[in-house]
């Protein structure tokens, strides 16, 4: 067994408790470990739990490309994540999160300051 | 028209800027507006989220029961909502809101602490 980089703090029984949608997936919110910010809102599949919980690093699965993607791979904005637990009809997930560098594409630092908002 | 008895600081453009899904919903994730804790996460159809922006209180569609539902009317546990705010693609809605006491069925304050977690 190789050693771990990093180690989540998962709620106990979590893969048991989670509950996926008709097409295989469940809600996971990433919010900022330090300052409680909710980050982004994306989808994970089983795999993508099993690879975040893992390696520590967030995987989801996007439904436009019907694929996995691990965050940080193509923008180097990674994310560590640090605990996870489902909600109470296991159907959402919260992801307490290390970001490195903005966690939304326009380079917002979260994907609810993209833009547009009164401030 | 009568007078509101709460103001949502909505992001300008909202109603148009959200994205529905398939089945015409849009995940919204409440936070306390003070604590920052995420309580929950729900869905809401264009009328739900219109009625909740019109009313301050928090008002959802259940998909289980196929129906609106205004969180707090049958258990006392409303919400008001402060802000509201889409993502950057449109298709989660984040919520800041007053919740009266706990946001969780099973009497938890936030439906990702009803058990079963590390601590």
């Amino acid at each position: 067994m190789t050693s771990p980089t990093w180690v989540v703090n998962a709620e106990a029984g979590l893969l048991e408790k989670v509950v996926y949608s008709p097409d295989g997936l469940v809600a996971a919110i990433a919010q900022d470990a330090e300052s409680g910010e909710v980050l982004m809102m994306a989808w994970m599949s089983a795999e993508a739990l099993a690879l975040t919980l893992q390696t520590g690093r967030a995987t989801y699965y996007s439904r436009s490309r019907q694929e996995l993607w691990r965050k940080g791979d193509t923008s180097g904005n990674i994310q560590h994540v640090v605990s996870a637990r489902a909600d109470c009809d296991g159907d959402t997930l919260l992801l307490a999160v290390h970001q490195k560098g903005p966690a939304c594409h326009t380079g917002a630092r979260s994907c609810f300051d993209a833009g547009g908002h009164h401030d």
